[in-house]
């Protein structure tokens, strides 16, 4: 298993009338945790996409068990569980003083400029060769 | 079943670097469904708030098929597929030209402003009972 | 002076813990006005993007003087006030049931994709032209 | 003067399909950098909410000189330049690489959760003594 921890400080901007986070701000904070993976096993994203591969994601899923609040520290633990490779699932569990306030996963598919599917490209193998093996 | 047709037009900002509409931009749209379903079916989201009822997501799950861009029409079909006391589940089918580019669903609790959940109010059972019986 | 009136209706998600529309969630407001304005004069923003026209944002004011609560339905007008040629400004007042809440403006340089500041081009032109003459 | 240095890494979802940062989101920022200020000071603004006293945002402005892009590290920095006793304006300079990238001012007024203007908190005259004597 492929893991890295991040941390956030919840933004005022992030809350919604409610007085909590608005859950879609939470979209967001998954994706500073796989940036951030990717970055801790060599992987610059930001390169990826320079170099014409792309990662949308195609699927989403959060479960909200506690409220997270202004000012908040959250930290995100990421994870990749197994290999894969047209596809590539991560999943998340968010905390807020060790207590599990959501847990969930996103699927990303690597694509090219003209959004068609490619196959993961070769440092994204060799990432899953070293942490699978 | 209880279904609802609502229609937004993709914003500028709703975008991201990528050409496409930023993956968490769809949430919004999503509650924009959900309004609507409810105030169709004499509901208002507003109201049930100031009086004190609070209709939190606990669960977002989204397929995402192909792109939004912008300035892109998109049609919001919103459904609740049965009856329910404790939790809503709504059920959506997001649309651009007649094609499916998205699917999802979110599922809701009934709370107080204190967090502890409640019963489903009078209002929303009536509704369910017109709605399946 | 070219005038242009489109209307939004405030969402969840545009709220903050305060109870009312947190301030940057106003800005995609102004681009839907300014996007509407163009459209309304034979100008698609979406087009001259393709053809490799861009406008960047170059400043930004707003004065605040009502707040903008959930479900609102803000009208929103836009104006161009007079003729420029490398740069435009847009004007714009947001009004509650008549009432206004907001005025500000927008200050937009043409660019091409370098980033490199290019001359009006010729359909911004004729747009000045019939409007101020 | 009272000044703070904050720091900020460019998300993705910041972006928009211009490739860089969409201006609305340079808004946020600029809330952390007020938040940062305040508390190095000892004042919590979350505190602050919590005892019923409001700073909302009555003014923004900002321009922009060069863009920022996804991964960016952007600091800002936060100024109060002169003492205030029913607004408050604080100035920002954001820098990527030294570089100021962009300049800007918010105008907050002190306000009750009635919306009423109120005179500003002891510990805020308390923290214009100290810097300004």
């Amino acid at each position: 298993m492929i893991t890295s921890e991040s941390k956030i400080q919840v933004r005022y901007s992030e809350t919604d009338m409610m007085g909590i986070v608005y859950h879609a701000n939470y979209l967001p904070w998954l994706e500073i945790g796989r940036t951030n993976l990717l970055k801790e096993n060599g992987l610059s994203y930001s390169e990826m996409e320079q170099s014409g591969i792309l990662l949308p994601v195609v699927e989403i899923h959060v479960n909200y068990r506690r409220p997270a609040t202004y000012d908040d520290e959250i930290s995100i633990k990421t994870m990749i569980q197994e290999r894969s490779l047209a596809r590539v699932r991560l999943d998340y569990e968010l905390r807020k003083d060790e207590e599990v306030i959501a847990t969930g996963h996103s699927v990303h598919a690597f694509m090219n400029r003209s959004g068609q599917p490619i196959k993961a490209p070769r440092r994204f193998l060799e990432m899953f060769n070293s942490a699978f093996e």
